[in-house]
């Protein structure tokens, strides 16, 4: 493997917390736990969408599935619920360990830049930018712009075209195996950050990341060991 | 819409009733809960790998499904249970609604097969024969023949083809959204059997259903309707 030089930070989840999205669900559901579900869904659909050749924005879809997700539990979803989601996921905080430990990825030389299956907000702040994390890095990359969700290949692709890059120059920083996959598929290295909730696939035929970490501290001390060998 | 001649049907959870699986899990982990979670891995892994432009199979990647879901609750999954797991897959029942609904539907003379994302299983019977339902169907697909999980646009082609019919003659039975969805965009019609835990996907752009109803002798109520008008 090569060396990284340029890490593709994934965005929701690897950088902010889904988390606060709970009291959300925890107030139209009775049920806190109902994030991960709708969150499960927005995962899945986001790939049904693209293997079925169509394209919905990430906002939109998440949505949709809330009103899906709705119907399943017999609540009805109202449409003051829907203006909460989406002030809610423009609005996440960063995990803890997240700026120490971008800032002692950028002190080690690292170009860091940012791939989400979130679209763009051309009317205000980004959820980095809400979030206080913009800075760190050098482009905010959208699979919006190829209308096609992660793990397809095309968004990794268009990463490393955009900054004449080799895609095997490039680190995938992920919290989701199948982010992984999808980068580790297309040609780049990657790094799973095994937040709370993910963990390594064992199947024979599927790539394993290049990196485990528990989160952006650890990550860049495994790096930085990478680097001086 | 062409009225449907020839009907698509998807096995796991549309005929086939995974809550039998639950007891396995209960005695994994404590809590019979952690099926869906489980179950919601394998769908959406299944199209990662589809994404990634890999192939492993249905129950290879349920193997190590369940070793990701055990190291994610912090539970030591045991060869034993993974033989459990395995046998429990090919040996669900049907739900309770399917030998009556799939007879009635024989009768009014639709011509019907099954496209399943599990693989065939050479050695013995499959989990439809297991079922008492495989005398119903004219032919048992797998998208193993062409190595592309649904909703990829490959596995519903590969049906109309092999069968010789035209993809709008064909209507894909599903209990999931994000197979209609597939099926809708590959050139099918489709019908989403409600069972529980599926809903509809209200999103604009996204196809919407052409029949819903709540179990299979609903949905040959349906169809029946549409035929004599």
């Amino acid at each position: 493997m090569e060396k990284p030089s340029l890490l593709v930070f994934d965005v929701n989840e690897t950088l902010i917390d889904f988390e606060s999205m709970a009291p959300i669900f925890g107030r139209i559901f009775g049920a806190r736990a109902v994030m991960r579900e709708w969150l499960g869904h927005l995962i899945t659909y986001s790939m049904t969408v693209t293997l079925s050749g169509l394209y919905v924005d990430f906002f939109s879809l998440g949505q949709g599935l809330l009103q899906m997700v709705g119907a399943i539990h017999g609540v009805s979803v109202k449409p003051a619920d829907v203006d909460k989601l989406r002030t809610g996921v423009m609005t996440m905080p960063a995990h803890p360990d997240v700026v120490e430990g971008l800032r002692r990825l950028k002190e080690s030389g690292f170009r860091m830049v940012t791939l989400t299956n979130s679209p763009p907000n051309p009317k205000g702040k980004s959820p980095l930018e809400h979030a206080v994390l913009a800075d760190f890095f050098e482009r905010q990359f959208s699979i919006e712009t190829v209308r096609a969700y992660k793990p397809a290949q095309m968004g990794y692709h268009m990463v490393a075209q955009d900054l004449n890059v080799r895609p095997s120059s490039c680190c995938m920083v992920a919290a989701n195996v199948w982010d992984t996959i999808g980068a580790q598929s297309a040609g780049l290295s990657a790094a799973l950050i095994t937040r709370p909730g993910n963990a390594l696939l064992p199947v024979y035929g599927l790539p394993q990341p290049n990196f485990v970490a528990r989160d952006l501290q650890d990550l860049a001390a495994k790096l930085n060991a990478t680097r001086q060998t």
